[in-house]
């Protein structure tokens, strides 16, 4: 079974790349339930367990909890795809087009991975997952050939981070999505670097909002796009039914921590039957896209199963988040 | 009602000095629970509510969960007091004794402050607990009049950390306890950084031991302590049933993300009354020691109420990890 969703996407080379994630899982036999892991000696082991067993939790499609302990069901890698016009896809004969798993901190694979140009170098933020945990991990290229793998730059648990394309007051941003325990939540977090590596001063950007479409989490998708109104940000958000929706929040452009406005309604919901019915239902996520002027071509994963596109317009969404702009610079004037 | 627990120590102008935790709260009225915290005017406000309401859980003595949501049932600050010979203390006059918390991400409180010596400089990394989460900040002082706050360095959920008072291969290197959701746990990490405000390369250390006296969660005590074995440091586990010791962990000299030997059984166990009995009972916690040749004078919280001492020897805790260090150098000649 291979579900391919969740790409980054950017241009290189006059074509349109994306680097999507492939989730595996072992072909599935009556009564039993197998899933991958890499084990010490790097190599994929299948493990295989009794569905009826009393231990075993299989609530959700994504994790299983076994014994107190928790796996996936799947494991994921990149796979680089390329297209002349951005919506057929191929992949490309002189590269060599995946990106697996490497080291302990991904013995249960990598996922969801961003792509953010800067400068000449393109920066891969993506999701390790291993027993140990799940956190942030970054990868630097400049030809799509040699990759300098540089660690985990956000521990446990963080997912959804991207790197602002160009440093705001002489430092590298990204955002990324921390989660508490007890206290806090899954809300968007800010933090700065002067090298890309090593991160520091996190600050909360913005929370999950009690009922409405993004009440449980909220996580950045691809690097903001600049506008002359603020860092806008094309989000996910879901709800306490596992609903998945797109909404869009400005950033202030001089302190990117600031929110000048938000999407009160989404922007896109799982309203398609390939969105709404699949590995993981009533999910639309996008974590690439790819702008030319005022338009935006979003590639997002549905039903955590398939890849689909969609145009926006970039002042269209400004004007849907105008209100709360007007408010903002009105308040910022009275202060 | 007002605790002092988990102090950290350091030396300075020939004085042992204490940070301690203060933890306070309203005097409480009889079916009601009433609690602090920091509003967005900066001001402590009290929150009171009816203890039979059915959407309140005071299951746990030291968090709140109330519609869904996570309070502290204390606020804490920190406070300076020193001493001439270790065991009787007084808050000096000549310094302003109190740090308290300041800005939305501590507006619950600070709490469990470690203290590193480096050079001519103190680092104080404590625990920073807000609405947003429960996350590391970082201030440094080199008088303990002027403090410069970095904002925090571990983004939620994490605590327990504490910087090395050398720099390894040219990094300063801090101990860090993320906590993962679904994979991973309460594990101890590792984290390295070219100017202590960013860090990054974030690894794994050590993790829970199933069945063991640590076996749900582990976290860094002080700043490890140099010998010419591997670094020395002090943490505490915790197992199912919330009963917290003392053990230790030997790390490898030149690459401390290497546990060379780890205690078997605790080293400390809450034993006596004031250990087993008090705000949440059987805790025994330390965040703070002074060395003097082979003495380790360990200061350490009972039952997150009082604070206890206890005197140990380097020698005697290396000699009850040596099995495991002939082991483990063994191996590595074997290698």
């Amino acid at each position: 079974m291979e579900c391919v969703l969740n790409p980054g996407v950017f241009t290189f080379r006059d074509k349109i790349w994306l680097l999507l994630r492939v989730a595996e899982r072992p072909v599935q036999e009556e009564g039993f339930i197998s899933f991958p892991v890499f084990n010490h000696r790097h190599e994929t082991e299948i493990i295989k367990l009794r569905k009826d067993d009393p231990e075993l939790d299989l609530s959700d499609a994504r994790v299983i909890s076994y014994r107190g302990r928790g796996y996936l069901t799947t494991m994921s890698h990149l796979c680089l795809m390329c297209s002349d016009n951005g919506r057929n896809f191929y992949e490309p004969e002189d590269f060599d087009t995946r990106i697996f798993a490497n080291g302990l901190l991904e013995s249960f694979g990598i996922e969801d991975c961003r792509v953010s140009r800067l400068d000449d170098e393109y920066l891969l933020t993506y999701t390790q997952v291993s027993r140990y945990g799940v956190g942030v991990g970054l990868i630097r290229t400049r030809n799509w050939k040699e990759y300098d793998r540089e660690g985990m730059i956000f521990p446990p648990h963080n997912k959804d981070c991207c790197i602002f394309e160009q440093k705001v007051n002489g430092k590298y941003i990204a955002l990324h999505r921390p989660s508490g325990i007890d206290l806090g939540g899954n809300f968007i977090w800010i933090a700065e670097s002067p090298d890309l590596i090593h991160w520091g001063n996190h600050r909360c950007v913005m929370t999950t909002r009690e009922s409405s479409w993004d009440s449980v989490r909220v996580g950045a998708g691809a690097a903001p796009i600049w506008t002359d109104r603020g860092w806008l940000e094309i989000y996910h958000g879901a709800d306490a039914n596992h609903v998945y929706h797109l909404g869009a929040v400005l950033l202030d452009l001089e302190d990117p921590s600031r929110v000048i406005a938000r999407s009160e309604q989404p922007i896109l919901s799982p309203d398609m039957d390939y969105e709404k019915t699949g590995f993981f239902g009533n999910v639309v996520f996008s974590n690439g896209q790819v702008i030319e002027g005022d338009k935006i071509t979003l590639y997002y994963g549905a039903a955590d199963e398939v890849i689909c596109g969609a145009t926006l317009s970039i002042k269209e969404i400004l004007r849907s988040l105008e209100p709360q702009i007007l408010m903002h610079s009105n308040h910022k004037t009275s202060l």
